[in-house]
């Protein structure tokens, strides 16, 4: 077995999941990835969890759909046996890593949103558990990405096996800027963006139970915005119900989106900002800080953290970022678009350049005038 | 897929594990019966029951073990997680059917033994739902079976879609004649045994939840001796615990083995026999019934139903068979041993020839006398 393989199981239980001689651990494992769930399993053996492994085929799910449409809809909403397991569960690892992405494509969608409401319970023990969501590389998701299958081992290694304990340090210091300042500007050439911030907090999402961070790889600092104002173009692709949206523009006022344009998909962008009031609202500013992420592949969970790239949502905002007792955006989507930073651009925060063309303020190659 | 693998799913849901709407499902899926657990998940879904896949990976286990035996060797002997799933279970199935039948051959045994003890809850609580245990066709079960895998794969099909209903009546006529009957005398060249069965009751396994047989395949009438008195020649072959033994012969007195032979694994027989105080006597007789098994494969759940076999077992009976209150033979061990019955041999109760050469009394091709 490739050696990275346990090198991935060790900074998922110890690092991610932080597992304790005693807990009762769920492994879900997908079609494709079987070898990371052997070697998981091994390691929750060795720190003494009591493993429990779920099979999480998408090609099983599909069939039992396609039986439920054929026979029978009426999901139930709280199955018992799912729920007894989850509520007796101490840390929850789904590891990712299908051998089809398209493996449920013929299920209708009437079956697969029953299904998807009927689990609502089923989600939120899930989410009540430490838990952690990884990917193995498959040929599948290297095919999805555009790559062979060893540069996408490759890469999904590079951005999974970093010194988390030092990242995490690093995207601390942009914490406590993001937490203390009250406004931020975004600019590059076809962006010009403020967005106030004032009262908010930022998640250091360093991939660990411990911060409340759940997806391995992770790398990014969030929060959510109060108020947006400006244009912006997003510039790196993002897949959305499998539509490719490509060189997204947004011009925003007082929050709101209120003019749009995409060179791809612009029709299915004015859906997904008319879903409900805050739809065309911001949820969220993300800032990318995982340098083994060094390129798009059309995967949320990696993309998202890229360093050198900035996301913001439309839809809702995460309750960790507002103040106790305020509610942030309500939306039914949070749709995440990305813009490259990495060359003439400044983010500031309250009128400081915290980062020019990719570069924070504390990094080599950070230079106090723009280049651009 | 192989028409055969969704009529397998078929007599799984419907005639052995009899699903309604609403049941709780578990389907544990063994590495190579992926395609078994995809019919099985369609036909759950059409059913109306709600679903919950369980991966039952025989290399994810040896991790597992391996890692404990490096780490952590506490056991938890009540997993919460595990338990309280199988609680809330209705059904549970269990597809067998690995990728390599030595996958977990070097886990050291006290690791193997303690995981065991350890399970004796979770597989009491398996055991309280209507359970039912399977075996997809694998090319590791065909090499074990010493089959290619297109002949290994026919001869599961011929013993698992059988017309159940007609052959559990057939049973039925065997199972009346063993309740009312009160001894057995099996005679062969190499063989003449009498054992005493009054006040037991015989089993009809018919391979359903709804008689209380768990097996798919089954087919076998078996019942609890009282008494056993004579000589008997097992010589079909049976590996136990990794030895092979062939044409063992037994000497019985008053129910217990008092003389023991084999041309192959004696010494095994001989510390089997010597476990502890009821291995060395007999705690079933069954009579294999299943004209779709036609040959040994050395895999108990096919071998003891085969027709024009009987087996009888040293070690532990069954409750089912005895009367109430009454305790029969306890052992830690169950052992079943093979013999064929499809020449020169008789199989009477109470005097009247029952079987004769393989062929039952209701059977075409049954005579009154021997052609022995």
């Amino acid at each position: 077995m490739d050696e990275r393989i346990h090198e991935h199981a060790a900074v998922l239980v110890d690092w991610s999941a932080r597992i304790d001689p005693g807990d009762n651990v769920v492994v879900s494992v997908a079609e494709g990835a079987h070898e990371l769930g052997v070697a998981v399993a091994e390691a929750v053996g060795e720190r003494g969890g009591t493993l429990l492994a779920v099979n999480d085929s998408a090609e099983l799910s599909r069939a039992y759909l396609q039986g439920r449409a054929a026979g029978n809809t009426d999901f139930d909403d709280a199955p018992a046996h799912e729920l007894a397991m989850l509520e007796a569960t101490d840390v929850y690892l789904r590891l990712g890593g299908g051998r089809n992405t398209a493996a449920t494509a013929d299920v209708p969608s009437e079956t697969r949103q029953a299904a998807r409401r009927a689990r609502t319970e089923v989600r939120e023990a899930r989410l009540a558990t430490d838990w952690v969501s990884t990917v193995h590389p498959t040929r599948s998701l290297a095919q999805q990405a555009g790559m062979s299958f060893e540069a996408y081992q490759d890469f999904v290694y590079n951005a999974v096996l970093r010194d988390w304990e030092s990242l995490a340090d690093e995207m601390a210091q942009l914490k406590t800027i993001l937490d203390e300042g009250e406004s931020v500007h975004i600019e590059t050439p076809t962006t010009d963006l403020r967005l106030s911030i004032e009262n908010r907090t930022a998640v250091n999402s360093t991939a660990s139970v411990a911060d409340d961070s759940h997806n391995l790889p992770s790398g990014e600092v969030f929060t959510a915005p109060a108020d947006a104002n400006g244009t912006i173009t997003f510039d790196l692709p993002r897949t959305v119900d499998g539509t490719r949206l490509v060189n997204v523009e947004f011009t925003i006022e007082n929050n709101e989106v209120v003019d749009y344009a995409a060179d791809q998909g612009e029709e299915t962008l004015g859906e997904l900002l008319e879903t409900d009031d805050g739809a065309s609202r911001l949820g969220e500013l993300g800032i990318g800080m995982n340098r083994g992420i060094d390129r798009i592949t059309d995967r949320i969970l990696f993309d998202e953290k890229m360093a050198e790239t900035i996301h913001l949502a439309i839809g809702r905002a995460y309750d960790a970022c507002l103040p106790d007792g305020e509610t942030g955006n309500e939306s039914a989507i949070h749709v995440d678009l990305l813009a490259d930073m990495s060359t003439d651009s400044r983010l500031a925060v309250d009128g400081e350049v915290i980062q020019r063309n990719g570069s924070f303020r504390w990094e080599e190659g950070f230079t106090e005038e723009s280049t651009g």
